[in-house]
């Protein structure tokens, strides 16, 4: 069954644990003639790698992707891409312990009450390493979402981290990538930083709030019912290792909104399309992009990987008192702004395609 | 491509519209010798319908359900089961301006730009009828589960509308049933309908949050990486119509939390099957059930038809006030309840089948 | 899981048994604005429809096909189509010893052993009575066709039936549709009808071979490895009750050719596309269409349902002598005319589909 | 889209081209727990390597298979495995006239014409060194069907070649392994090895059929109605290169019978299954398995690489004539033995997945 794969035309399939040989994926769908090398992919890994600042573990994965298949002389053939991430940091070390005993907040037990086994290296399949292969396959989507529709853009920042929140009316776009913890305000760094360090200390870990944009997305793209923008990018952000919560637009507070104060009402713009007076509704209405910014959140929870000790079971049933040493996020949110993009990217490159050469549509011009 | 379609070995695809000569589902996975009588499945479409009580729009629409095909003698055959819902309450009206203006919060303007044309009656297959065919599919999902697992129990509230939210520690699971909000705690019910009906006086509508439950789930089942029980549930829900975000467990507060809070620590208990000392994982960790009770809630936007108008553009661009007459459910919320218990059924059986007869798997039992 | 759908990007799925209230197709992916009415699907049903002359079953079933949804003011909207031809002729009879007993040839037994249970009434879901729902499909993917690639014309007849076979150098395309064989020789209908009425007065059936014609497909549609445009043709045309065999261009003749007999030269034709010096190939290079005629064919079994005595058991194993009553056709090969033309409809419309609006492409025009 | 994938539960996507860095497989849904080395895997390949015998290709690839995911401990682990066959032939050359010419017979054009570029290296993607890694991923089939079903074999073998054709009456199910050509009659090898050796001096080659059985196949697996068991053997093997046809049991012969001489009686075994008369049906009823043997045969066209001058256009449009020199099999229906075995074992393994854990279903004991 296909449970490793995402997406229709674009589709790919991601492989690999954690402490094998390597990882990658496989992506089927991708349309030729697109300019390609590992360099443009190598750049959103390079985002996502651990150990590039002291806010991150310190494991050092140089994540180098290779392209195995699937391109010639520099551009895709349409057939299948093929990426491969070789696991170069495999510490060889003693699991001792871990490997009989369950982590509290991990796989570990469920992988081992699905499967009958479970592979203990460093989460096996469950770790979030595997979110390296799905950059490199956000960064295809992003290569052949430039081709399609230029103006596009993507990008994803930290909103919240335990106690600390962005304050909107200080959001600075062009702050976030300026950043260790992608936020839109440059001034609010500092308290960050010192919060999370603290929180390491205290060999705790905390949870975060990230949010994605994709600015420039056409109206029309989705599909009613079951392959709603909405109800993809669900999936695509809820598959992330660690993610609770989805919100796209306005998501959980809606509950707390009146009609009257919920609606974006419509106008005409200048240039014959529809313009809204806000932006409730995320970008998508009925499943289908109206033109806006496309708005989604997602909530990760705190690294259960920690030092303060917590109660669990071994496989033989016996009590163990587990202490998560090793090199390990305190924040597990900082590395999921680039995976979370990735996604955004793979779902509308997806929906592009699936609304290529419709007949008879109007691309959302009115009047 | 199967955009209205949904589950993998149970797959049901809904088809039809609001004003259309009827509606349903063709579901296609179904396990043979399941009892099933359309009366099976009427008690969850009553439940969903429509004029119940003056809390819900009061379109009358018997929701008759009919089963075309795939039973024979009383019991499923395996082969495709066929359910058709004729909408007898279709008004003869003029549509007048409607016909050309978009309501504001609705799909009348995506769809249009998406298809080139747009089905003005009632919302056309944007309508949250649609949700009929939902809940008569979840039903036949329940007869297959009852088969399966025969404890396992489904059951969905409301917790929070607009300013009203419930009292976790009046929690009761038995007062559910008994009235109209499907809330937990009978005393609160006489203000939730008070609050209701001030803003229905006052032409508004409000949003909700709905919570479901699945209790007895094996542990075990779900599916690493892309078909992770909590993605496929993310996804199930986001579908349904109004729906803004989704959380599983601890939701978007796990951003608060941290690490040494949010650990469910794991005992073994009498039965030699883990206890955890909470539920902030809702039930899920790695995508996989653990066995404790699965939990997801989402957030329904308020409805966007009401009596407060709202400005909006025609279709040739000409300015417009908009405001829904006609029978419109001032929380959408309520009705939302017994849809998403169909969709965490039909997620839970999917999985159940996906999972049965493993080589060599332990059913979750240790030591 | 989609066992009873086909299809990717325009899918049906059909439903319904040969003796329950009715059956049809859900179809999940045309394209919106084209044109539809249930006149334009019925002369396809009338087609394939029983009791038309005297070389078929003389069951009498009107075969009236209903649009439910999916078709608003005379075009498809883009959401599911609905279509139901309800049964009518459903003879109230006393199966009697059939119900118990496996008929040599068909399903029964192999139904029974799978679901452990069956609809013994004329077959059940395993009649080709499901075959109606198909021609209905196809005839939208036939108008679907005709808006996208207008000039393209899609054409079956017989080619073989027992010991008779057309004179493929009296080959006459206008003859096909004059002749209750559809086959191309309107000289050779008489003794093709003498040969099948000898045959049903000795109470035998015999076996034909089907082959089906697509004019005028573009050069580029068809994906390799496993999205062949041949391995799709195979498997459509497989999935038709009683069919054995499939060929596509030389077929299992190829067997018997030397390369140097078999290869298709190229040519530049006037317009600049390719033209090739003959049609081994029938139409596919490596799963792709060239331009050429695509052409496939396909042997039927005789109609297991015949007079004469056949041996067989009963569900509790006893034994039983079988000669099948009722009404049945002592060729199918002739109805699996318009059966065979539907699936190559819906097989050429999905890559049609799929094929549409990629980057950079050149179709077919060389130099 | 997943035009590279096959399979439902057991579902391998292939990837790479004959010149590239590397090709494989990527396996989704194999059951945990099945014993795994590349050693298991390494004998079929092995069987279908080129470089074997004077009748293939002296092409000397090792074809060495990598395990790069998905086992741990000698064991899957129900994670997806990683195949990687690095290509170590891939012999430096001027590639000349051929990146610009068409071949007859090849895939070429057709490529070029749909994705507007070419992979000119070998064919590309095209190549038939892509069923390398299918036959790595039947490898894995067959341990998982040991697995399951103890006594299930799968064997192929050629039934002709040209002019020669096995005698039905000499055949010998153990002499098959034991010649180069895989027939059936260890008397006939020279004969063969004779017609192809003058075949190739005469600077020629030739297509085959090759037969498939399956013994020991439970019955009750297989689907209706676009699932069928023959339909997806239809798939299967039409996917392999070269591919023209496809039969089952009495195959496009079954045109020519009569209904008395078709039908396969049935009769109650000793053991209280069924047991039948003949098997014209090839084992499988309404695309359900009966517990006979499964026989598929397929027929291959001759080697388009010939010596042997053939008349073709450049992309200018200019003409050219082609001789393809290089190391080509004369037959490619020897090495498509494993081949088809290999799509055999993944469709069977498949099927049986599907089947698994049906609710109260006999398992063919009739009585």
């Amino acid at each position: 069954m296909s449970m490793n794969s995402f997406g229709h035309l674009f589709r790919f399939t991601t492989w690999g644990e954690s402490h094998g040989p390597a990882l990658g994926a496989t992506i089927d769908g991708c349309p030729p003639n697109v300019p390609l090398t590992p360099e443009m992919l190598q750049q959103w890994l390079d985002k996502r790698r651990p150990g590039q600042n002291k806010n991150m573990t310190q494991r050092n994965e140089p994540d180098a992707v290779k392209i195995l298949s699937g391109v010639f002389e520099g551009k895709t053939t349409g057939t299948p891409i093929q990426l491969m991430i070789e696991n170069t940091d495999q510490r060889s070390k003693d699991y001792g312990d871990i490997a009989n005993t369950f982590r509290p907040g991990h796989a570990d037990i469920t992988y081992y009450q699905k499967y009958g086994n479970r592979d203990y290296r460093g989460g096996g399949r469950s770790s979030a390493r595997e979110t390296a292969a799905r950059v490199a396959a956000g960064g295809i989507a992003r290569e052949a979402i430039k081709a399609l529709v230029p103006g596009l853009e993507i990008k994803g920042y930290m909103v919240a981290m335990g106690e600390m929140e962005i304050d909107r009316t200080r959001f600075d776009w062009d702050a976030i990538d300026k950043n260790d913890f992608w936020i839109p305000d440059s001034a609010a760094v500092q308290n960050w930083e010192d919060y999370l360090q603290d929180l390491r200390k205290a060999h705790d870990s905390v949870g975060a709030i990230v949010e994605i944009v994709a600015r420039g997305v056409p109206a029309g793209i989705g599909a009613p019912i079951y392959g709603k923008l909405d109800t993809e990018l669900a999936a695509a952000m809820m598959s992330i290792n660690a993610v609770k919560g989805v919100e796209i637009g306005e998501g959980m507070n809606a509950a707390r909104l009146k009609g009257s104060q919920n609606a974006d009402e419509i106008f005409l713009g200048n240039d014959g399309a529809p313009v809204y007076s806000s932006n409730h509704a995320g970008g998508i209405l009925g499943g289908i992009s109206s033109g806006q910014d496309v708005v989604v959140r997602f909530a990760v929870k705190p690294t259960s990987s920690i030092l303060t000790p917590r109660q669990s079971i071994r496989k033989d049933g016996s009590s163990a008192e587990v202490i998560t040493k090793g090199r390990h996020d305190p924040c597990v949110g900082i590395r999921a702004v680039p995976v979370g993009e990735a996604m955004m990217a793979c779902v509308i490159l997806d929906h592009l395609l699936l609304h290529r050469g419709q007949i008879g549509v109007n691309q959302g011009i009115i009047g």
